[in-house]
């Protein structure tokens, strides 16, 4: 029997921890403050987008919701970066992806001040996390997952940890966090032109699976009493449901998670993290203030 | 029988390619330059300084040796580098490593302006590196071990590569460009800290050994038919040697050779491609300004 990493209770437990710390950085004069872009209007950014403001509300940050129509000029947008850059009262700038396609995405990255970049996109950033500098910011979804596997225990020094995807938003950085000392796993990078990708995460005590293919990992990827962190968040059709879809994960659940010493279940495991990593970074950066 | 992979004739391939470059560059304009500066006076390092410089000369790139004293200041040596970023003549500016303990090391690299940082290892490179980006500097000496698997004709795509050692200098480099889009290899990185270390080595197409142990890699760690690069310089003492002492890598080379479908030898291997792939940064950067 598994153990179901419960990723809301984590989540709600790291959001408390920074409700009590933003009452104490306000107590010290400092209320945190998160700005985030939206340029356009895609429906799923804009849920996005008001869930972190609305998280914000909830603990008593100060946000700022900049909502720029999908015409926006690169120019334009980067001026809004420029003034967030030089506003004391904002601690965290993100600007949610994926931006118009006429816009620069890394340009609009590297533009952000990195000392406000709670993302942790910033190629300083990216450095940092590689240099294992703790003075960065480490991005919110594979801190997130971290955060996971802290909770439920894991030990990941010497562990054989298989990260299926190799992008900068979660696999690296992930593989990254895993090899850092004090981490100390044995880390393996998969991709999907890696061959046996069955044969590689059957060798793994932790499997992070974050290539957005729904339900790719099975049973017999998976040994027994390893533990999988599924990243994945698929929308596949279903007929039985009103919205004629579900959400899943990379991982087939309902066939691994018998064999799985602890597991994230998609929804409610690796999602909720991230929003909740990206409010602990906002308040690392207002505490860097002091 | 074992593929021996001839480092010191790929490096002269590579100086070979840098004399054309140089002589192109010059009618072009522009002639390359490197400077080195060393503090204090330990032995290796001097010698180190003296071979770079010397192969500047050979090909014709101008270099600027800058020897300082062992009790030189940071604010000193931090005047000295920005006399080297702002001159254009200096294309390539190396400190070379280690500095006395009293020097911020790296607040020294990150001095450097990023474009004439031919090593590597400012935070931009190292970003850049992550994220794939062509635009940086790749460190030499992993750039030079992709160099030797590329003549060698070995191919990374799908390849199991297992990397031991995690360091910013090997280690980890050669695990994002073996990682990268083009290489795409499925790639390990294990360390100190790694359980079974024979067993994760065991399962490698391709073994690239930079952890600074001598004759760590014994035959039983190496499957047969792999290919082994080994990063490794190691002194060991041998009272039948006049000086004392034989170098040695991080392979066991008598053991591991017959296995192998291609291995690098210490001395002759890996060594001289670092200078190579230095002098080759270099002239990346001249051509740059051009």
């Amino acid at each position: 029997m598994s153990k179901i990493i419960d990723g809301k209770a984590v989540a709600a437990a790291v959001l408390e921890e920074c409700r009590k710390e933003v009452e104490e950085l306000k107590s010290r004069g400092v209320t945190p403050g998160l700005a985030v872009v939206l340029v356009g209007s895609d429906p799923a950014s804009k849920v996005y987008v008001g869930s972190k403001a609305r998280t914000c509300a909830e603990l008593g940050i100060h946000s700022e919701k900049i909502e720029m129509p999908a015409e926006t000029t690169q120019e334009e947008l980067l001026a809004v970066v420029a003034r967030l850059n030089a506003d004391p009262a904002i601690h965290g700038i993100l600007v949610q992806s994926p931006p118009p396609p006429h816009i620069d995405e890394a340009a609009v990255v590297r533009a952000i001040d990195p000392a406000k970049d709670v993302d942790g996109f910033h190629p300083e950033n990216v450095a940092k996390l590689a240099l294992e500098d703790q003075t960065g910011f480490v991005p919110c979804t594979p801190a997130g997952c971290m955060r996971l596997l802290k909770e439920a225990g894991v030990e990941t020094k010497g562990a054989n940890a298989v990260v299926i995807g190799r992008s900068m938003i979660v696999g690296k950085p992930m593989a990254l966090l895993l090899m850092a000392k004090g981490s100390d796993a044995t880390v393996t990078v998969a991709h999907s032109r890696s061959k046996d990708l069955p044969g590689i995460c059957r060798q793994a005590d932790i499997v992070v699976a974050a290539v957005g293919r729904p339900e790719m990992v099975k049973a017999d990827w998976v040994k027994d009493g390893a533990v999988v962190i599924d990243v994945g968040i698929n929308r596949v059709e279903d007929a039985s449901k009103k919205s004629g879809y579900r959400l899943t994960g990379d991982v087939d659940y309902e066939e691994v998670a018998p064999k799985c010493a602890a597991i994230t279940p998609v929804p409610g495991g690796v999602g909720p993290m991230t929003i909740a990593m990206l409010m602990k970074n906002t308040l690392i950066s207002a505490r860097r203030t002091l």
